[in-house]
């Protein structure tokens, strides 16, 4: 079983990196982008025999206690069959 | 319109920040975890006006040119309503 975490800074967090990112493409001839915000992915593989409940729990606590920085960082969860 | 772009490393590529967050996971009582690899996350927000078909070509390019090395990386792009 696969499983997708994505963690995205907090949206009241300033993200200097992203909007340095938007304003690199705005200045090579990209004006239509009005803002980048950067996060991080992680494509976990579980071990057979996981179920689909175990791998929820499971991963939803590993996302917020290892993954991600609950003072400014916030995450989702995905289970991919 | 938003825009998501992930970037990650081709399979045949080693991950070892990956390979280190799976250990580590497996340390900490998480035996579940089998294989762990991280990617970048971007969120794209495209100025009013843009059409699908312009947002999806422009964001090809840059996924391509600038978010993400096609020696070592593969990315994909989701035009988000």
């Amino acid at each position: 079983m696969k499983a997708l975490v994505y963690v995205t800074l907090k949206k009241t967090v300033l993200d200097p990196q992203g909007a340095t990112i938007a304003r690199a493409l705005n200045g090579m001839g990209h004006p239509e982008i009005a803002s980048v915000r950067q996060g991080k992915y992680f494509e976990i593989e579980l071990a057979e025999g996981t179920t689909k409940e175990q791998a929820a729990a499971n991963l939803d606590k590993i996302a917020a206690d290892v993954l991600s920085n609950p003072v400014i960082e916030e995450y989702k969860v995905e289970i991919a069959g």
